[in-house]
C-alpha cells in the first residue's frame, strides 16, 4: 500500500469510527492491552533486531534505551492503554448550548477529528499509545515511526490488528503503519491534504524544519521547550530551590526541564549561591548574566545565544532581572510557549505572570517537568503543543477532537 | 511604516492589551461607537472617493454595493460594536479545573491570542467589526483591506484611533490599518512569522489559495461554502419546503446558502414536484440527477461538476438518494465543511446526521442561513472557519481567544 493508499483506507475508517459508542472502544482498547501482554515475548523479539541493527550502525546508547522493549515498558503501555479506557469519552461532549430569541438551540458539541497522523522517533511505544488515543477519540490513526524502530512498531502494529480483528464493529483500517519509512512517504504524507485531519510531528527540529516547510495537512507543532523559571522577590526560597533542582536535573533531556533561571535582584543575593551550590552538586554548569558574576564570580559569562537556547543537557542559562515585568518581557523574548514557571508566595505577582505570560502551561510554585500527560491525567499524550491554535500543552484525548456546531430548529427560517 | 514594522507595533501593544480588564475595552468600545457615529459625514465623504474610483474603473454593481457607506451602515457598525461591549468577556474565562491526586490544580484558561490580522475585500464596515472583536479579546488587530476601499478604511481608523487616544490604558497599535495595499505588502503579513498569531483571510477562492500556498503563521481559513440539506423521509414536507426555499432565495450569493438539496427516495415523488415548482417561480435553475429527471422530466441534467460547485447564484443541484447514509456519504464526498443540514421528524435519524456529518455547522429543520455569528449570538463574526482546528463555523470573540494551562502548587517537585 502506498501512503496515499494508507490515508484513503483511513478516512474510510474514520466514517465509522466517528459513531462507534463508547463500550466499544473500551472493549478494542482492553483486547488490544490484553494482546499486547500476551505477546511480550514476540515484541521482545522484534525489538532485538531493530537494536541489533541500531548498534551495527553505531547509534548512540542514549537512543538504544529509547529504543528499547522490555517487560517493564511493554507492562508500561498495557497501563496506559488501560487507564485511558477508564478515561470519559470526549466524543459528543457538550462544551456550550444556548437558546437564541427566535427558539433555535445552538450546541457547541466535540467530535473525532477525523485521520490523525503522528511522524515519531524512536520509542516504541508512541505506536500503542497513539493508537489507543486515536481510538478512544473515535480517530483512524496513520503511524509513521522511524526506521530505526521499524521492525518493534510493525510487531506492535501486527498485534494490535490481531487484538481489534476480534472486536465487532471495528473497522480494519482503524490503526495502521506505515511501512514505507523513507523520507518520501513521510512528504507523501504530509502532503494528504484532505485525508489527513491533523498531523502530529513527534521529534527533533529537523523533523519539525520538515513538516513547517512541506505540509499541507494541518498540524500541531510540538516544538522546543526553552523553558524559564522566574524566583520572585516574595518566593519562599527554600521552595525555590527545591523546584529549580527538580526542574533542572531530575531529567534534563527532555522538553519541560528549565533552560533559564530568573531571579528577581531583591532575593538574588541572598539566594543565588544557595541554589547555585545545589545545582553544582549535580553537576548542573552553570552560565550567569554580569549581575550573577558579580554574586557568584565563579560562574562563566552567559551571551544572548544562552537565553535562546534548549540545552536538553545539564547546563542552565541565569539572568538578575530588575522586577517581574522584566522576568516576563524575557519570557516574551526568548520563551517557547511550552512550559515556565513563577515561585511567589505573592497571589497578584502570580495571577500577573500567568496572564501576562503566554505559554502552553503556566506553573506556579511547582515544577515545570509537571508538563506532561499523564501528571494532567490524560493518560498518555500524543505530543505537547507549543502553538497556540487548537491546543495547547499536553494533548491528551480532547485535542483529538474538534467542537463543531449543532443547530436545533422547529422550522424556522431566516428573514433579512 | 512597513508591514513588518506594523506587525512589531503589534505585538508591542498585544503585551499590554492581555492585561486590560473588561471596563476599560468596554469604554474603549463606547468610544468607537461613538466617534464612528459622530463622523459619519466624514466616512461617507471618504467612502464617496473611494466609490468614484471604483465606478471609474468599471467595478460590478454588486461590488459597488458592497463599497457602499451610508448612514444606515454605519449605523450598523455602531451597533455592532455596542453589542460587543455588551457581550461577556472571553479572557480569563475557564473552560476546566481539576484537583490531581498530588494537590497540583490544573485549570484551562481563556487568554488573548495576541496579534489577530486579517485581510479582507470590498466591504469598509468589516475594519470596524474587527477592531471591536480584537479589542474586547484583547488582541491587537492588524486589517489589511482592499485598495478598493482604502480611502474608507483609512477614514474608519482615523476615527478609531482618536477614540482610542481618548481612553486611558489603550495603546496606541491596538488596531492598525496596512496602508501599503500592494500584493507584496500581503505577502509581507503571510510571512510575519513570530508577530501574527492568527491571520484570517475573508475573500475568494485567489484569496484563500494565496493565503494557503504562502502563509507561515497560523491561519483560519474562511473557505467555501458548498451547502446541503437533505429531506429525510421522515421530514415534514411543508417545512422542508419553507426551508429550502429559504436556504436557496433569500441570499443566494452567500457562503451559507444551499447550493444542493439532497432528497430520500421515499418522498422525491411527493415532494419534488412541489418543492421545485416554489424554487422555479423565485427564479431558481435546477440541475438534478436522472432520479429526479424521472419525476420532474424538464429539469436538465447535473453531472459530478455540479455537486461540487458552490454556483453562489440561483443555481441548484437536487439528487434523490437511497437513504440517510447515502446522503451523508454525499456530503462527505462533497461537502465542505461550512454548513449543512437536515429535515427530518424523527430524532434518532437526526442524532445520527449530526453526528456522521462533520460540518462546522449543522443543522436540524432550520436554514443553513443561520450560519452566521450574529445569529449566534457573537455579534459579528471575524470569518466563518470551513477547518476542524482552532475553530469551526461563525467566529466570534471565542475564536480569537486560546486555552493555555495555569498550574497552582504549593512546592510540589516530580519524582521519577
Amino acid at each position: 500500500m502506498t501512503v496515499m493508499d494508507i490515508c484513503r483506507a483511513a478516512k474510510e475508517a474514520a466514517a465509522d469510527l466517528r459513531l462507534l459508542n463508547t463500550a466499544v472502544k473500551n472493549r478494542a482498547l482492553e483486547a488490544m492491552a490484553g494482546a499486547l501482554e500476551a505477546h511480550r515475548e514476540d515484541l521482545i523479539k522484534a525489538n532485538a533486531v531493530d537494536i541489533e541493527k541500531a548498534r551495527a550502525t553505531g547509534v548512540s546508547p542514549t537512543l538504544i534505551d529509547r529504543l528499547t522493549l522490555n517487560d517493564k515498558r511493554i507492562a508500561g503501555m498495557v497501563n496506559a492503554i488501560r487507564v485511558i479506557a477508564g478515561l470519559a469519552d470526549p466524543v459528543g461532549l457538550g462544551v456550550g448550548r444556548q437558546e437564541r430569541p427566535n427558539g433555535l438551540v445552538v450546541e457547541q458539541v466535540r467530535e473525532p477529528l477525523g485521520v490523525v497522523a503522528v511522524i515519531y522517533e524512536a520509542r516504541p511505544n508512541v505506536t500503542a499509545d497513539v493508537a489507543a488515543l486515536c481510538l478512544k477519540s473515535g480517530n483512524a490513526a496513520v503511524l509513521r515511526g522511524s526506521s530505526i524502530a521499524y521492525n518493534s512498531n510493525a510487531a506492535i502494529t501486527e498485534v494490535l490488528h490481531e487484538a481489534l480483528r476480534g472486536v465487532e464493529g471495528i473497522p480494519g483500517n482503524a490503526v495502521q503503519l506505515v511501512h514505507d519509512v523513507s523520507r518520501e512517504g513521510a512528504l507523501e504524507l504530509l502532503k494528504a491534504k484532505g485525508y489527513v485531519d491533523l498531523l502530529v510531528p513527534r521529534g527533533g527540529p529537523e523533523l519539525i524544519r520538515t513538516v513547517e516547510e512541506n505540509a499541507t495537512v494541518p498540524t500541531v507543532i510540538d516544538g522546543d521547550g526553552n523553558c524559564h523559571i522566574y524566583v520572585d522577590a516574595a518566593a519562599d526560597l527554600r521552595m525555590a530551590t527545591d523546584i529549580a533542582v527538580n526542574a533542572k536535573t531530575s531529567r534534563p533531556s527532555v522538553c519541560n526541564a528549565m533552560e533559564t533561571l530568573l531571579v528577581h535582584q531583591d532575593v538574588a543575593r541572598e539566594w543565588l549561591p544557595v541554589v547555585l551550590q545545589e545545582l553544582g552538586q549535580r553537576g548542573v554548569e552553570i552560565r550567569g548574566c554580569e549581575r550573577v558574576r558579580d554574586i557568584v564570580p565563579s560562574v562563566d559569562a552567559a551571551d544572548e545565544t544562552d537565553w535562546g537556547t534548549e540545552y536538553l543537557d545539564l547546563v542552565l542559562a541565569v539572568k538578575v532581572v530588575d522586577d517581574l515585568d522584566a522576568a516576563i518581557a524575557h519570557i516574551g523574548t526568548w520563551g517557547t510557549m511550552n512550559a515556565d514557571g513563577i515561585v511567589t508566595q505573592d497571589i497578584a505577582t502570580a495571577q500577573r505572570f500567568t496572564r501576562a505570560v503566554s505559554t502552553g502551561s503556566v506553573f506556579v510554585n511547582t515544577s515545570t517537568r509537571y508538563s506532561d500527560g499523564g501528571e494532567f491525567g490524560y493518560g498518555v499524550e500524543i505530543g505537547v503543543s507549543t502553538q497556540k491554535l487548537h491546543s495547547r500543552g499536553p494533548m491528551g484525548l480532547e485535542s483529538l477532537t474538534s467542537v463543531k456546531n449543532v443547530v436545533w430548529g422547529n422550522g424556522q427560517v431566516r428573514v433579512l
